[in-house]
């Protein structure tokens, strides 16, 4: 049965009919899978399962509508059955590399593309990634924790065959030196190792002369490959280790023996019974025997046991890793950050779930040859550009500004740590082995300083977001709270605060004139609507009202075109807000019109120092709370922002009831205002 | 590449190689798989997994030739290659039914067949069962501390697509009302669950009038379904639950829907919010309105917040559930019990690991509807006979003889918790629903005693061992111990303390002759391996010597027919011990040849009153430590064991040493003897 394409959660499906049926299938999503928090407090984690995760990405598509009948039946899912059973997954991967070492917050894997196609793959994608990167993370931690070889032979605790086969991957990933799991090992093109267990001892009797039986039968059958013998079956030092010396010495097997030769301890007291036993051997002159040791071992065990002189020359590991029994649940998550061109953000009860929205790209600074800082960026930022051409780059601590870093120009290099590997059906094959993917992780792990790789409490390594990213992010959020903020005090019946809604130029030539902005029709409508959900708002109007030589026109030696004369039609207000404005007294008027560039000789852009048809300025009718929504963004509505957090007023400004020249200039407008304390809403 | 059949330790197959060439592979291997301890403390397990480990075993068979030289090249392994790529698994399997519920030690499966055949099973068997019992063992524990239903929604944190497809199975049987995993659903014929996540919400705008059109979307185009609406992705009462309640009304989505609706909680203080959006719910008329809550909960969670009266209609939970989060790794172990009709145990430095020996069943007594016992007994022991024919049953704790039971004769019923479910490529399919294996839990649990089913410190269900395999258990372990203990003091030097091994009755008449015993052949071999190897022993012979018309005769009255005459060859000790033994002092003569049963009148089996030619008693021959070998069992031996013992001899028995009139027989005396200290060895 199992399909990994599909072995998803029902509601990516319940969901996905809602956005068919809403007509939203060609919405273009942003998805990242990140983790907030490494288990162990690791600081950090391994990134294992691209291979499979791509894998999985290229086989949506591999069932037929009998399929989706089973689980979304009902002639209402019909259309969405059959648009599902064509469905492949057309958009784009980034992902990071396996071997990586990702911190909280990077994105690991990037999704772009229709929303249902990439909303389904949540599911899967979590599951194969959560699983290898918590199996790839333990499995380093254990690594890092032994000066001697780690083998992973964990397959019977692992969860289930799949979980056996692909946990020994990345756990070879993740340090190991070897797996015993055989399917890891045909799939990936390594030998899997293994001897002997206790069955096969006592196969041969319950009995001190079975256990050397058992010895001599498998020195006999497995002359030329590495021969180590388990000597705990019955008791080490009184039978096992003298029957294993015996067997060793009857067949030849000395420390001449090229494949290695060795004996494993199970049980017990390993650090006394491996020295115990090194004397043992060593008197009787099998000195390259090694001592391999399993048993319940983790990272915290194999610590001891180093510090306590165990003499063990490899250790066997199961449990520990296969499962990653400390922490067997990797929190990889997976969220939307942006659809279309709309960054987005989930909030939550809790301040920790809180994500970095938008399409971002992580940079690893690097100096010397030494990983020195992680940042990241939204694509193409100023941060981004900055990196890129390695200028002087200042990066702060996102949650203590008091610790910075400044990296000269010229002082660095970075590398994008997510590339493209994925793009409508086809997979840019990663070609490593899988022995160059351990090695590409153990040179990672070396360009960290040694403190930042301890498995107790590492050392912090700086990661950063940029500041295009942090501005985003706080304007998001804050443009919620302030919603919620609005919505409450608007609930909150005749004591409910009173809202100034000034309007700025909602002007023919600013919408569809000589300087027609973008997002303006858009925004005129936002605005109305927002004007009639609020009936006890004041609302007034804000408009340039220029004579024909005004300063500011380009014949008049100014920047811009002649626009919004007096009298001419594209110095009007929109004719929605006459027409379908609910509440006579928000339609505009003589009573709610303010004007600005009446003087020829003035170039005013601050709504502030307009004044109505008396000569009455705006600053007089205000309340202490103003929204304010108009165009454009960069100019109009920045001064009147400017203006109004100057005069102590507590500003809110409409998003999606601004228009702009251009989209950057608007989000570094709205990052620029949200920083004096203007929220965004 | 999944091939669950072959998703094994390389071990499995380096030892099958030395089974094959050592010309075992015909050997009938019994293995059973149990566990020794249940996690978080829990006293037992529920069964899930047989049907998938089922399918695992009937795959074996399923890889060509090809496939086994990628794990075992070279020259050396083709014969065991080609054995391999034919190779099925021939034998039987009996295993609990899904659903069951389990104590530590009893099998959950016991595997008979061909070694090689049954040793391979070991890695993928584990892993399908290990994965299974923790889920549904989790799942238990987690249903029974809430008391409303429990959803399974943890695919995303499962260790890979089949943890999670059949993690949800075992939820399932384990208590779970529902699991949101498509696949589960499909396969096992059930509808999966699910409506909404936070990235639906956003999808429609980060904003709260956003928040408003995704819940009424999601109504319009699930109309007819039930509805459960994500109500914390910005603020759960600030604007969530006061959106879900706008759009319900708006859609006319009331107490009327006849499929259900509601909202679900996902972070916060869920005791706190639930109280809270129960009010609101309330004031706004929806009574029937359901809260769902997840976000991390797990059996001490829910406990805690049905303490703190939270308003929560149902829980979904994830990764404490999907990962067994508190104990992901399962500790069912394989272990060798039996090689063709030899018990095998393996002793190990830690006691805990010691094993039942034996091919075993488990009966369940039941009284009057309740589950009272459970009792592992060698298959068709006295024990088994006992339970099977009602008859008074006495059972004793294992670890504590002060703690028995009684059950009358007639006062219970009983069931054996294995059956046969595979016998060579034959599936016995267990044709129950996943709903009728969820009923037979919950009727399993309902027989408890509900102070045995709680969640921490459980009350001790009675657990025990017939006798036979109790006294059968202790004879392997002493037996092994005692082999050690003459290992170490025969190496002891000088120092060592000294043995007299005395071979009874070695004589033609038993062996061959009227009175041929079982095993005399093999008892006479390894006799004199013994003999020859500890060349320090004192080695002292008695023999039945009898004259033509001794009393035990059946022509005097006597129970036997005529043996061991004086002067026939059928009275002379077996010619090996002249032949073979290489000690001359340690060879039959005069010296060290004692005679029993000489006297016409008088019976004696005992060989501690026969003399030598000069009439002096064997006692006075003898060191402290006596090691016995001979024939038969059941009566000379058996005598000669309780005399030395009354004596105060150190008494070791040789087991392989001893010939028997049949082998319960046999198998009984050495018990008794066990039972009054003599050292089987």
């Amino acid at each position: 049965m199992l399909n990994i394409s599909y072995c998803s959660d029902k509601y990516q499906y319940t969901m996905g009919k809602s956005f068919f049926d809403n007509g939203m299938k060609d919405r273009i999503a942003v998805f990242n899978l990140f983790f907030r928090k490494a288990p162990d407090n690791n600081n950090w984690a391994v990134v294992s399962g691209i291979r499979e995760a791509l894998q999985m990405i290229a086989g949506l598509g591999s069932e037929d509508i009998s399929f989706f009948e089973k689980f979304l039946p009902g002639e209402e899912y019909r259309p969405f059955r059959e648009y599902l059973a064509g469905m492949k997954f057309t958009g784009k991967v980034y992902a990071m590399k396996e071997g990586e070492i990702a911190f909280p917050k990077e994105p690991i894997i990037t999704i772009v593309g229709p929303i249902i196609e990439a909303q389904v793959l949540e599911t899967p994608l979590l599951c194969i990634m959560n699983h290898q990167m918590a199996i790839a993370t333990k499995a380093s931690r254990v690594t890092r924790a032994a000066s001697h070889p780690v083998s992973e032979f964990g397959s019977r605790r692992a969860h289930g065959p799949w979980a056996a086969e692909y946990g020994a991957k990345a756990a070879f990933i993740g340090g190991c030196a070897s797996t015993s799991n055989i399917l890891t090992g045909v799939e990936f093109g390594f030998e899997s190792s293994g001897t002997m267990a206790h069955s096969y001892t006592t196969s041969f009797g319950c009995s001190i002369e079975g256990e050397y039986k058992a010895f001599d039968t498998y020195i006999k059958t497995h002359r030329g490959e590495g021969l180590i013998l388990l000597v705990d079956t019955f008791d080490t030092l009184k039978c096992g280790v003298k029957n294993a010396i015996k067997a060793f010495k009857a067949n030849g097997i000395d420390d001449s023996y090229p494949q290695g030769y060795g004996i494993r301890l199970d049980s017990g007291d390993l650090a006394y019974l491996s020295v115990k036993c090194r004397e043992m051997l060593d008197a009787a002159g099998l000195k390259n025997c090694k001592i391999f040791a399993t048993n319940s071992l983790d990272e915290y065990i194999i610590s001891d046991l180093e510090k306590q002189g165990a003499r063990i020359d490899s250790y066997g590991v199961g449990d520990a890793i296969a499962t990653s029994k400390h922490n067997p649940c990797f929190g990889n998550v997976y969220k939307l950050v942006q659809v279309d061109d709309e960054p987005i953000l989930k909030r939550s009860e809790d301040k920790v779930k809180l994500i970095n929205p938008g399409f971002q790209v992580t940079y690893r600074i690097i100096q010397e040859g030494k990983f020195k800082a992680d940042v990241t960026c939204l694509r193409g930022d100023s941060f981004a550009k900055i990196i890129e051409n390695s200028e002087e780059l200042h990066i702060t601590d996102e949650n203590d500004e008091t610790k910075y870093t400044t990296f000269p120009a010229g002082s660095y290099t970075s590398k994008p740590l997510q590339t493209l590997v994925y793009d409508n059906g086809k997979i840019f094959e990663d070609t490593r082995t899988i022995f160059e993917k351990r090695d590409y992780y153990k040179a990672n792990l070396a360009s960290f300083n040694d403190t930042q790789t301890r498995i107790i409490n590492p050392h912090y390594y700086k990661v950063d977001i940029s500041d295009d990213l942090y501005d985003l992010k706080m304007r998001l959020i804050n443009r919620l709270i302030h919603q919620i903020n609005i919505m409450q005090e608007q609930e909150g019946g005749p004591a409910a605060k009173r809202f100034t809604h000034v309007v700025v130029d909602m002007l023919y030539d600013f919408i569809d004139g000589s300087m027609a902005c973008a997002n303006a029709e858009k925004a005129v409508a936002k605005c109305v609507e927002i004007i009639n959900r609020y009936p006890n708002d004041q609302v007034l109007y804000v408009m340039d009202h220029h004579p024909v030589n005004h300063c500011s026109f380009k014949e008049q030696g100014g920047p811009w075109p002649p626009h919004c004369v007096m009298q001419t039609h594209g110095g009007e207000i929109h004719q929605d807000f006459y027409t379908k404005v609910e509440k006579p007294d928000h339609r505009p008027s003589r009573k709610n019109m303010f004007f600005k560039g009446v003087n020829p000789k003035k170039e005013q852009y601050s709504g502030f120092e307009s004044h109505d048809s008396e000569g009455i300025e705006l600053n007089n009718y205000l309340t202490k709370n103003v929204l304010v929504s108009g165009i454009a963004t960069e100019y109009c509505i920045r001064e009147t922002c400017f203006d109004l957090v100057k005069a102590g007023y507590n500003v809110f400004l409409q998003e999606e009831g601004l228009a702009y020249i251009d989209r950057d200039g608007h989000n570094r407008t709205l990052n620029e205002l949200a920083r004096i304390g203007v929220k965004i809403v």
